[in-house]
């Protein structure tokens, strides 16, 4: 055995655990078997759980099947958790089989044999609290990690309709500035009819505000959990005060509104509300690449495009080509989207693979959902202060364009007929002159009606 | 030129078109451009299409810009269109460059076509109703290829969530019918603790009605409609009366209420919103997947497998095995499932490469779209019909497996701790022997309690 | 009874069949227990599973296990089905239970109903030619669909080459013709430094070479079949002449070499070599998406725009827009390179789905890898004729784009540094001068040199 | 400014910079500009990525334009890079804006730095040896991005291969080893028809093997660089020396032969070899996940499911069930494969999205396509050792699954007709009595002759 090692055993077997450890012979076990992306956990959702762990002690410990230096030491162990005092405890990677049972029995035997210590007793003993027994008690992996993963999917929500919220007020701001710059409209990148730059940026607000509506809707469901279910739906080894009270308990500490869901074997088994907010998040997403797009089109140039607007320059563009200013923050706003839709692909085969009474695959649906928000999170961030904020608009591009464009016979249609109209559209075209030229050459409006309606 | 063709010209050029056609030059030369699926548009989606067209007939009319017998012509053209009458001139592949247009004139043809006729001109001349400048009036194919597909999705929707009301029923029904077949619980298939036969169905009925109302709140996106923005928003060409009248007007000849959007710029270039619809039938999809997967796993045997419920046998399910009787519908509702989970791929990468004022692939989105909550709704109603309702349980065989197996010493844990309940599982398992003998033979617990927890 | 009906029966019970029809009981189930596409199986697929049929009827007969008379009435049918003869009885849905059971039966009754009728009986008694013991002889569902699955996508694939053959051939032809026409590349969208138009036509035409190869190698798999695997790879029920001679008999009649599997269990459990098909046609599809896009941006404009290149005209673009022409063969291309992207998707599931000895949502996986062949197949086909091969350049566009550009800077950096380079390119940015003048002005190079460098 | 900074400079501003930083201003930047996953960039990439410097650094010297002491320095700098020296000093996002030029230049920098430390400068001066004018000398991040890319990719590809290789291993002893268990198959989950447990595990072996070499072939695409491409393609800056022996030169450091493309244009702007890598690999990851969820449904049980097979106990199964053991390996490879599918959707969507010359996703594809192959054979490894190789069969079991099922009526078929042989098999199951006595009840056939057939 090593100088700095305990042995501990589980039902499996025995195993050497750092003596300095507060995880136990089950995580060591798990941080062996899963070395999969060789990351951490998410330090909220982690959080989560031992807030879970927190509001159980407190729910047990009033039926009294804690004593009160049981329930306190856990809830101390529990907030120290939380504060990040053990982060390096928590070794189990993100994806790992099992539903869940690892992260939840490294978390129990964190608090386990911290409560322990605080009770006078040494790592590795749980005989004055016990991982299972009084940590997990009236609790299973089968309903705790769900309810971490729809907490943590709740406060990351939040985060990026935050930054949604920042990024429609930009665009706005944006809107505003940019409502008198006429410009033409482009259909299928095709020449359109006349627009101006705000009415772009106003529509691009539009579609944030109901990105973040429908994120906000979607992440709803979140708050139904599946605490009391223990291990199917049952509530095996959970007593009806516990049923009655955790829900509340947890909200409590919270600072959410969480309610037990009313059938919880179905809320134990199915994984679609994590499906429907990646959905969600995955829609939101492909808006803001189509945006980006935009901005990388709108700005192409700076003499060979389109140019109508310039983006503030943020990274030399290029390694070999001086001066070149690239459109990077619309760039990784795009990959951050790619990442999203792949994310929701992983999500969706993982939530539709449940078999029977659980679905063994939320750890992968967790990791992928976590990064999703933080990924797009810090993409919309740096999209509103590296870009939209510091666009400016090529005011006499806009108008040199749109003038001659030949897009704007569409106006005359009404008068002369689409025929008629389209034979000027494409004379135009072929002689290199101007629409409004034509239209008087050929006597077919007075001067002063077609200055009307060319604007 | 062939005999039976009459010869008609747009801005491209001129082209032979069948004399007995109804569709013309344009309609002619998109069926020859685009051969990829070599299927149909949708005709619930012609329908809409044609009721638009009636629709703006009615309010450029009372604006004065139609005559009565223009307007009567093309509004009795459009209820035959939606009679189904002309299905043979639409000839379009549903996939389509253009992003409508060639969908929006095969109609536009059509009606012009038929309207001209029953004013007494022949097909081909457009003196009398021309296709664009009459029954396009104030529309463009931005605007009325969106809406149209929107009125489908919300009929389709419709339809579907009826398909999964009545899915929902029948689970119900078989919650009640197995609420006393007591089984065992199976989570990561491995045995767990017990339940009722009862709770699973139960459970799925929780999952079904919450993917319905999902799906009904996603369609609520739908009954925004950005008619009146014509090309990209700016509304250019239609009447200020015609902006004002045309959503009501088509809700009361639709039948459902349609509003027109805020921002019509958004609403035209972003097609979120069917990423949000396809999402939440995505769903759906995976939800109605896993289940018939557990029907398959339950029905597994007859001899071989978990054999606690069997399904009615709906076709021979080998050409060798004789005898065999396959779980054929739940299969086929996994495949509906694959098939939705792929086109919300499609759709999602089509609504991404949007540019600037339009999405040009709309024809895809919606080619996809429609066959989702198609073959979706065809599995549920066979599920319904073909399987769930005459699904049986084997209660002795349940019965049996639940009273072998040794998942039940999860009852002990709060009373003999986790590590020595742990130790009797285990035993039982490697001694084939029972939990409750061995409970006994320790002495760990009287026979009354042992029996009452047992149940 | 119907007056036109006959009853059959099968292991489930009898059923109403019309007296007409070639297909039997079987198949009438399941055309009315699978309503998912409302569409019909692939007729080359069919041809294939019936050229299965005529292949083991003839080595059946060879070994004595059918007569002569049976053996060439099950042959004539099969050529008669070939031929497309009974395209109407082939009812069943693509999408179907069973692994392909229902299609297996529906073949197995057509052609035992019509020998039969050659031999003199009548349709519906199957007492000189069965379809299970005579027609299906020595076959299995999970040995014959996946058999005729793999041919079809032989042929499938054989066509998307020829047709990618022309493409690059066109790519080529315009590759020459423009190999002389400078312009200004662009990365990121944005101006970097000078080409030929000649070079990206011949970039496409590599890509597209590999694309090719890259499919018919992906296609080398589909020659390995498994033939004689009958149910789950035992080859029970085949006889050991059968074995050696099947796969032999059947490359002689199909044209192509056919090789059974070395391990028959692994060749009819696993499906990856769809998947991987899949996955070379996805590859190829969105390669040349991201060409079509690059069409579009190169002829965006035509004022408004790069307008460096036109596509031919093929379509009005517009139903209110006049003398608009729309890039709609580029955008079709695209659109069926997102079809085949959610096809990989759905195919990818139903793939990872399979259970044990066999997967059972091979129909999926067909309907889909199919459709994906034909749509991108159409798409190059209209690519190639309706667009590449009508391109043609605005030289003088730019050319005079190329001049005004500040990427050209970048051949400065090896004589004047990064720094001092970048700085000039910024300066004529700002004061709108060109580079060339900047330099001269400031004494950097001899105007000789200079003009060396620039080209 | 801060203590411990220095201020640099380049064309967008000047910044404060970590005195002690061996990167620059422009990877400071960067590391501002994003925050997206809050990762570090892939170790194996930026030893490749120095790999490239360093090769460069040689043929610069070898035709004279770097001098000695610049050449030596920059190559040791490149050493100490490769060796892990530098690991904090790399700072940007794996995801960035700028198609990998963050990475490029952070890469830049650090050598740079370091060179002009060793030739007696300091940090932040970059007069000796500067990180364009030098470090990158005759590239660009086009080029080097993309070939640092490919090499990691040959790397980690050759790893999972290695892992593949202990799998096929595994299998095949295992096939051996079960090569006399009789069992029955079955297909669609109900009982098929009798074959050994040794076939399973040999056609899985045949499964991957069949993968491996698929990986292989696709990772050959890798070895086709384009260094000496540049910006675009044209090899503008690069010197005909290094255009003919950079790719040698690389090859020699590298250890793998990396030939230069023929189309430099091609193999800049495309990234369609990296979706074929991926394809590959998730064509392998599903049938691994297939795989896994087979041996899943064997050892379902102890007692309520199979129980053909035991997986090795690897974790205590649950926080509340004791005794329960799960089978968590296959399950976190299940869960590895879902990550690969997703990752896929992002690297197909990344690489469709490219425009023109060069395609600015790299980063992403990058980011998801190492991590796919890393998690992946962290699945596989975990697989092998901590699964397959200590799975046991329950021999007694599998044969009385046998014995007592019907499917082994299909051996009827050819000598009692399909007909009767399933009557016999439904009678079998209805009156729960065995095949073989109704076969010799209603003398069938000699007891002799079932007895032969039955096996």
């Amino acid at each position: 055995m090593k100088a700095a090692s305990r042995l501990e055993a589980d039902s499996i077997g025995s195993l050497e655990v750092p003596t300095a450890a507060y995880y136990g012979v089950q995580a060591e076990r798990a941080s062996r078997n899963f070395e999969i992306t060789h990351l951490k956990m998410s330090p909220v959702f982690l959080s989560n759980l031992a807030l879970i762990k927190k509001a159980a002690a407190s729910v047990n410990f009033k039926i009294g099947l804690l004593t009160k230096p049981q329930a306190d030491a856990i809830k101390t162990a529990c907030d120290e958790v939380i504060a990040g005092k053990f982060a390096a405890d928590f070794i189990v990677d993100p994806i790992q089989g099992g539903a869940g049972t690892s992260a939840n029995m490294n978390m129990n035997e964190v608090i386990a044999n911290r409560a322990n210590e605080l009770l006078g007793g040494k790592r590795g003993t749980y005989d004055l609290v016990h991982p299972n027994d009084q940590v997990n008690m009236a609790q299973s992996t089968n309903d705790t990690i769900p309810t971490a993963g729809k907490m943590t999917t709740i406060l990351l929500s939040e985060k990026l309709v935050a930054s949604l919220d920042k990024l429609e007020a930009s665009l706005r701001i944006k809107a505003d500035e940019f409502s008198d710059v006429i410009k033409m409209g482009r259909t299928q990148l095709q020449d359109a009819v006349p627009m101006t730059l705000g009415d772009s940026f106003a529509g691009y607000a539009s579609m944030v505000s109901r990105l973040k509506k429908r994120l906000e809707k979607a992440t709803m469901e979140m708050h139904e959990i599946n605490l009391g279910a223990t291990a199917i739906g049952t509530g095996i080894n959970a007593s009806q005060y516990y049923e009655d009270h955790i829900a509340g308990q947890l909200s409590k500490l919270f600072g959410f509104e969480l309610k037990q869901a009313d059938d919880l074997f179905d809320a134990t088994g199915n994984l679609d509300s994590f499906v429907e907010v990646s959905g969600a998040l995955k829609a939101c997403a492909i808006s803001l690449s189509k945006m980006s797009n935009d901005l990388r089109l709108l700005s192409s140039g700076p003499r060979c495009g389109f140019a109508e607007i310039n983006l503030p320059a943020k990274q030399n563009g290029s390694s070999i080509m001086p001066g070149k200013v690239n459109p990077v923050i619309p760039e990784v706003v795009s990959q951050a989207a790619f990442l999203v839709c792949g994310h929701d692909t992983t999500i969706t085969m993982a939530a539709e693979a449940g078999q029977l009474e659980l679905n063994a695959f939320e750890p992968v649906v967790f990791y992928q959902l976590f990064e999703s928000f933080t990924a797009l999170t810090g993409a919309v961030d740096t999209l509103v202060e590296n870009c939209i904020t510091g666009i400016t608009a090529n005011k006499g591009r806009c108008k040199q364009l749109k003038e001659g464009s030949v897009g704007i016979a569409t106006v005359l249609c009404p008068y002369l007929g689409y025929q008629l109209s389209a034979k000027i559209a494409k004379r135009a075209l072929k002689e290199k002159r101007s629409v409004r030229e034509l239209v008087l050459e050929n006597h077919l409006m007075s001067e002063e009606k077609l200055d009307c309606l060319l604007g």
